[in-house]
């Protein structure tokens, strides 16, 4: 048996996959997108206790060890200012966040056949988010949900309709661009139409566009960029297989993308900064799309 | 008295202060200042325990809530795949980070005037870190380190030698620009040369440079921006006071720019995306320069 | 207008309240109130995500930093043992917990007079948990449950309800004693019969009650000892404020009474242990009761 | 090979190891040995940031999630009554604790053979701490700083000079008792006149002690019990191996026995309640002597 799809590909040391991708030209590329000049964020925002996830995996909280209060009860100022600190605990995964390709495995083996045996208690030794940012190149806006109250749950969005989408918008993918869909669960969630049960998204097909197309970044806003539940049997995760772990291409999800609906807009560039985690699995992040 | 810097200059109910100057033109003159097209990270890395601040903030803490060791153990995939986790627990100033404006305040009063009594237990319901990013916009870096050991301990860089720098680079400041200043104190950190008691910086007559240039965002690779201790009698933290709430202005702190050093670049595209905490008073970040 | 309740009785000074009446005699009274022999714990089980109240506070989390898996990943013991290690995070009063008489006030004014001001990001400088432990003492069980599914959401216990089950227990209360209700309500909600909106327990009324015989701490098997809703007009903590503020009262809240239930025991040998957290304004705890 | 120590003596499916020796006997012995009438907190001091192993393990965070600071800052009491919340980040062993029997294994196997691969990132599903508390028995307290500035770091307590203490203090050792030692450690760390790198603490030969003596639990004022570094070559935590996971004893470590100390106590009644942390392998708690 081969090595699945972008194993080998950039050496058998290599820990960024489909990353490798966005070269001086990608990133150009991106740069050259831009139009208005307008940045927008991607994040969710991040409160105590809420989130789409929070049913899922512990909900983000929020500490403030000093503030204002402080003062207002007596503190004094000194000397010459006063200050307030916080600090957060979140799942890295939890809100808008990129997934390292230590994120997934299948058969004990990660991206380019690293072991999982390798990610433990200490982190991931092999693919962590360290390895992956920053990431700037174009990025290519899918909006399925522009004309009204965005896909069913559980509907799943196949190859011929990502070509559909992207000829329709007169988009030519070229390698090392992301790929942003919007399928709009985020919204229906945030108005109680959606539940975290259920989710359109990339059938698991859609691998193979995105290996056709050199697609370093995937990105949607919902819970797993694919489609949930999976259609394929016996495979809860078929596109984290086939393209995290197969294809090496990283995984956005979590997206907060309603600044960019109705704006007319199917490129853009994009920014990706993960925190630095040593070992980490992911990161929470708030991408950035400029227009 | 009138008040004090740029309070009301965006309006009685701005909360982004000099941000606000990172207009289309501002984002386009950093786009314009890509050469190579290589992204960098500005971002410390985070592991458990370790830091520059963990003796005066709590030192971050990374946590596995799933693992490849779960499965080594006997965890079965199913179905079809297996997966890790990961949380972090991480106090917001504790790496790099970008402050918001209520993060400092003087006389009970912070950017634009807004009491230090609305940053409570909730967080800040005003200048949350949520109001800053993203932000987009050309850096100018002046590197006062390039040419050895780096600065010495509490050694200042007054408006003299900012100007020297900067005339020496090439550079002419614009309204919006970021201005990104390495001292050399991470580098003499991590080898064991520097303490967290005394690092060089920017000294409090900066802040008239700042606001003459227009000035959005300041960031230096020490803890604080400006040198510590301060060279003000009476005032700990002078230029956070003159600078980020007289003037609105971003601080960017613990910047890890070793990998600019001695890459000749003194313009380049500055991303900072702070995690959208709803009342941070700051966020850890990896800020990206694209040189 | 007199101080309230108990202010001003051990003292101005004071910061144990009502835990003053635990002397040698009443802690001597506790001991001899063991019959079997056998401690029993009243502590809820803690685990990631679950517990009564994870819809108010934030849900417990237990993180592993070190654990058999690691060395099932190929972790090498060394030198001649291996071990695991773990953290938690956890809500102070998200589970069976203590309050402090720092937790509740009203007008600004805590046990014995403080300021609720005292009471700021760095804890409590007065009645801080750390004043309360450890308690040794008498308790009183009255089971309200004993003989069927429990009390009703939303039932108040009277005074005269009170008297009659201590009576027909054949209970004396005296000076140091500890009040134990079991209302049932945590069966209930463990077995989906009740919700955290509202429970059985004690009515306003029964602040008499506790004066009249000295009691020094009283618990329940429900999230605030005090039936809720209030059934008092504008106070919806009316309990709270009479009996832990003014008379200095310790609650225990989410006691696991269901040990006990069943057991044919009126008194018991109650122990409390609070973490020593400095400045806490409640501590989990694993309450003992030895029958 | 036969089984370690007591492995197979209460069934091949404990989980309690020793203190199955706890009975109502050893109980009632405990009770027994109560003379004052007085409660002792055996445990540490929690604060922020401080303790004795804080550079070892991550050191305890408090947080404020409400307090009265945000009523100063104008939050409005309502309706009748103000509070304060918390919560804690601890390490399990990073103040006083309970270790749990799936704390420590050798060649893979802890207390009664279970695997160590039970001990997971969703906790130790064989010999949890939740299977260990509460513990009501006699402890028998030796006192080897009794006369002055205690032991030297790294000096080790032999069988002879537990026997010699035992017997100076008239203590005759029953089936179930703890033991309880003071190094005189604690003190010197605190009075910085101790580090975290080398302590007193017994012997390796001191397992048999244990078991000749069936004791159930063994504590000391240091961080191991057992002294370190250890002085049996080739194993880092003989005792550990030998009486936490082939005896089965439990282990108090970090014990704050100050106010023990100078008392005239030699027994006493010991309560120990870790938190119902399920699946965790160590507690942090703060036992009780009640004297």
């Amino acid at each position: 048996m081969s090595a699945p799809g972008n194993w080998g590909r950039w050496g058998p040391d290599d820990e960024r996959g489909a990353l490798n991708l966005v070269d001086a030209e990608a990133t150009r590329r991106g740069l050259s997108a831009v139009r208005a000049g307008e940045p927008i964020s991607l994040g969710l925002p991040m409160r105590t206790g809420q989130g789409p996830v929070a049913g899922i995996r512990a909900p983000m909280q929020h500490f403030m060890t000093r503030d204002g209060g402080d003062y207002a009860a007596g503190l004094p100022e000194k000397p010459g200012y006063g200050y307030a600190d916080d600090s957060i605990m979140v799942a890295c995964h939890g809100t808008t966040h990129l997934d390292a390709l230590s994120h997934v495995w299948r058969d004990g083996l990660m991206w380019n056949g690293y072991p999982a045996a390798r990610v433990t208690s200490r982190g991931a030794a092999r693919c962590g988010i360290e390895k992956a940012g920053p990431i700037v190149t174009r990025g290519l806006f899918l909006d399925f949900a522009a004309d009204g109250d965005g896909l069913s749950p559980g509907e799943p969005i196949g190859v011929d309709r990502l070509d559909a989408a992207a000829e329709a918008a007169g988009l030519r993918p070229a390698a090392g661009d992301a790929l942003i869909v919007r399928t709009g669960w985020l919204r229906q969630w945030r108005e109680g139409r959606a539940t975290v049960e259920s989710w359109p998204g990339l059938d698991a097909d859609c691998a193979d566009w995105l290996a056709d197309h050199d697609i370093s970044v995937v990105g949607a806003d919902n819970i797993g960029v694919e489609v949930g539940p999976s259609t394929v049997r016996g495979s809860a995760m078929p596109l984290h297989v086939t393209a995290l772990r197969d294809l090496g291409i990283a995984f956005l999800e979590l997206l907060d993308l309603e600044a960019l609906a109705g704006r007319a807009v199917s490129e853009l560039l994009l920014v990706v900064a993960p925190l630095n985690i040593v070992g980490g699995v992911g990161s929470p992040c708030a991408p950035v799309a400029v227009i």
